[in-house]
């Protein structure tokens, strides 16, 4: 995606031809990631990262060493798995690894062993009122091993012995994640953060690094920027904790803004979900822009969240992070189940709306400005063009957009601010707000 | 009008005697007004002014010299109009201004000429949707002429040739305005600002010049007025901006509240448009007023505005200035057109309602006090007088009013602030107090 | 009620043995007091306050001579009546104040006089709209004389003369009121006020000192009080004020919460009625009481008061006193009649009720804490048992309380504060911030 530098109200613009192929190109993004095995650690994760690096260069991948400790945590062992399968006593594979990643619960055990089937019961996870899913289960800190697999399946085995292998490495190693540091006019942050612990599942795992790496490659891309950016891929929990412990004191000394970059993928609505303050300037940015996109968007509370926001958000860290969703998490029927694929749940226009709404968000948060008139009382706006010079009963709707703008430019207010007020969207108010600097009305300094 | 000081309680008594001498007054000026054809300039707005004198010979009229500069605006040139007709070939003239004087476009320019239909068309105001209302229409700032007429009647227009005749001057003169300064104990000013500039329309011009001098009259004859008082009389927009670029800085210093006077002479309800800021005293006092009028008056936004409240509430102007009105502008049917008339749509008992409204405004700003008890526990109003001595099921509510608000007395609300929180009208809360400090129960400073 | 400290949670349980032994006993109390013919003064205060006193031994009781001024008020003569009856001219004694106290209006002057109907009319009280309950009626300031009874049988009285006796004394004496101070850790105070001048009255009176009683004896056994409490028992009005004009210094100076006791023995409902600040501590702590106990709750404002907290909230006094209430005084229809009766209005349960509210609220008061989080990020529940350790759809559902506690451990906010946010009842949070800071997760702090 080569793209120069868009104007606030140009980039607000949802159908352009690079945004058509973009959705294309993000989905093409989305199927290479979707089949790696990914887990808190091991192949998969490095196998993640090193696409995603493919996509946008100036990532950086790092490692943490098992056994370390992050606040109040310590790194994992590496998990690696290179196969797993449950065989009935007559050579009938039933359960396989190869077709699903999520055949096999995440951080299980190596284990080679006879059972027949009521012991195998107990390792099995499945979700009756959902008879063709196979359900994603993890047991990173207890060690354990388990085969999930459709109930309709599991309710058709046939007695007999078993054999179970989980051909599986959990041994000291180390924990992998990315980040992104993009430089900008001012060592003030912005921080995106999304997360690459999930194997094959696409609204809640996929969508998010697929977004901000495109985010990424036009923020790289964008000639100047107003802000610094920090885009972080980390495993989910333990990544975000491992990243925090590593980088504290410059993010809670320079984050301005931020936010969570998950389940961007799917057509079905829009969520917000607040950060912990839920008046800062993210929130305030993530409400007005998915107010303009879907006035009918879902609003959650911080009762509700549920990913990394846990962490950044956190008492005594205390990060602005906000998240801008599709469908959350937990809140659609395929959510950690094998039916959360691309096609099914996520498609190239569901991941489109994900990129405009954060991407909208973002030049929000580069092109906001506080502007202040320059003359008192309403200016003459019709002997610069501004207004229509024959007055009849309808022409004074004509400029009224521009005349509330105008109203409140008294230097206290951002321009977000005011189009919060007079319920326009902060593209529109921008275009209007060049004009009427371009006229010498107004003086802008940034927000 | 010749009147004491009224006491607050008296002067919420809506229908006293000279209230309604009042009534039929105003409709008499509202009369002699109606018919002279006002613009932004010119003898119509110097007649106008001259009425008003007479009514309140307090009333001072300047001028200001066309070109002049006044913040953003420029002076126009002043408009004289002493003819205006279209006339068919056959010699019929099929519209004069003599007959209305909304048949001209305000600021036409001359013309004497021969047109067919179609021309002439192009030159035609009328509204498709009210046949039978002539349109009013201005062009201030674009040199143009055209005439207004009912649509009824312009589809009966027969083809042929038609003379159009505008036999007027624009040339360099004077914008005329009028104000009032009464001082008062303090040299805090409250301000009224109403227009002159609409020819024969009722609601939407004579109503506000007539309350205003009716207010005035009203201040003139007060004993001891607390503010003082700025009454002004200008055209609307530019003449606003003119009066504030002559006085912006005494305004800016003194004044503590202020009304715009326009639309308050129909019956049909009560409305609010609150100053940009929404919160100040004059909001809370319209608010009040206008709820214990009409519980269901009609609450307006700063987006709804119209008026000369967007010169005095523009950013770095920010006067404290609300609207109380009856009908507003732009929300009724005849407004802008000709079927605004007396008796139409304005009567004696709409400009009542509207004088007492605004009335009721200026005595609450006037007779506000703050008042705090001057002993700890509720008092013993038994042995006063203030309570009934024997004490059943319902005596307990007797007194209840009284008992709230010397509940709130304690030095830190005003006797407004008193009156919001307990739902009672102010006029009855003040009767209260008097008598709770003629008995010594509480001391009073005015707020 | 020998009852050792029990911890918050413990508390908080509604029905354990001792509970119901105590709904027993409170029953039993306030069968004792309703026949006593309570009033401002004289003996039925004493023999009261004397009860009171075998159940609380701290109890100490005062007395303020007759005539002595207390801010606004003076202290009343002293009344004390040993009968009162009317008899008809044939020797029916039609009403005898033996067969029920309300039958006098209270402070009833002595009266021995023969009157016709007619002339008896002017002091008969009763209702007709509740033609079988006998009406309270008082005349304290105003010297009369009345008799109440059920309409039903006032209606039935046959023409002739009938003779009145008040045998009653009303001279120089006392008033008597009293109360219990508990020290404690801190010598800052909680208020507790109920009051004892209402005669055989259930809800609207025994209910009062009963639940007062039974607090006292709480909080007396309570082996280490956080604050000081001071449980006053007065007349209400008169008693409120001479209680405060004697020891209001150290009232305002000390209390940091309160609450009257009244109407606290129905099983109909809960009440809250604000104290005139609406947002003390004692509000904060009653509103939460009441909504885990009951979300439909009765909530009232400050213009629906009608007890002490007049006096405690008056201004310039000021006290942090809100009231949590049964049915409130004057919205059941037994109130101020004699059908408010032990059995018909109070219950054991009702009282238990009362009392439990009340206790809720006080260990509320004595628990709270401002708890920290130690670390930075979410900590590991699962290494020390506090998470399951099988991640499944469901699990993350289990421990989501603590989570949402532990999100709001930031040093800035209350226990209380943070129960309201996430809405979960205090008692429940204070059992799991005390096993999250057994495990060293957060730091407390008393609030």
């Amino acid at each position: 995606m080569q793209q120069s530098r868009m104007s606030a109200t140009e980039s607000s613009c949802p159908g352009n031809a690079d945004d058509f192929g973009l959705a294309a190109e993000m989905y093409q993004w989305a199927q290479s990631l979707f089949p790696m095995c990914r887990s808190l650690t091991g192949p998969g994760v490095r196998a993640t990262l090193q696409y995603l690096q493919g996509l946008v260069p100036s990532l950086s991948i790092h490692s943490i060493p098992s056994g370390t400790q992050v606040f109040d945590w310590f790194i994992p062992d590496e998990w690696t798995i290179s196969a797993a399968f449950v065989e009935h006593e007559d050579g009938e594979r039933v359960i396989d690894f190869r077709h699903n990643n999520l055949h096999v619960m995440g951080y299980s055990e190596p284990v080679d062993r006879w059972l027949d089937l009521s012991e195998l019961n107990d390792h099995l996870h499945s979700l009756p009122a959902q008879p063709d899913a196979i359900p994603y289960v993890t047991s990173y800190y207890s060690r354990r091993w388990g085969f999930c697999l459709p109930d309709r399946q599991r309710r058709e085995l046939r007695p007999g012995r078993y054999r179970v292998v989980v051909d599986a490495t959990l041994q000291p190693g180390v924990m992998n994640y990315g980040d992104i540091y993009l430089p900008g006019e001012r060592s003030d942050e912005v921080l995106l953060s999304t997360y690459i612990c999930h194997p094959s599942l696409a609204n809640n795992e996929v969508s998010g690094p697929v977004v901000a790496a495109a985010l990424g490659r036009f923020l790289a891309t964008m000639p100047a920027r107003r802000f610094s950016y920090r885009i972080v891929f980390v495993p989910e929990g333990i990544g975000a904790v491992a990243y925090l412990s590593r980088n504290i004191a410059i993010m809670k000394e320079k984050t301005v803004a931020g936010f969570i970059v998950t389940c961007v993928g799917d057509e079905r609505t829009y969520s917000y979900l607040p950060s912990r303050n839920g008046a800062t300037l993210s929130d305030q940015v993530a409400r007005h822009v998915l107010h303009h996109i879907d006035p009918a968007f879902r609003s959650y509370t911080w009762l509700d969240r549920g990913s990394d926001e846990q962490q950044y958000c956190s008492p005594g860290v205390d990060l602005p992070v906000a998240t801008i969703m599709r469908s959350k998490y937990g809140e659609y029927p395929e959510y950690h189940t094998s039916l959360d694929t691309l096609g099914g749940v996520v498609t190239p226009t569901g991941l489109m709306g994900g990129f405009q709404a954060l991407r909208e968000a973002i030049l929000i948060l580069e092109t906001n400005v506080v502007p202040e008139v320059t003359t008192l009382c309403v200016p003459q706006l019709g002997r610069r063009g501004l207004y229509p010079s024959l007055s009849t009963k309808d022409s004074s709707d004509q400029v009224r957009v521009m005349l509330d703008l105008l109203s409140y430019c008294d230097g206290t207010r951002s321009l977000l601010g005011i189009a919060e007020i007079i319920g326009q969207p902060f593209s529109r108010l921008r275009a209007l707000i060049d004009r009427l600097s371009h006229e010498g009305l107004v003086t802008l300094r940034p927000a």
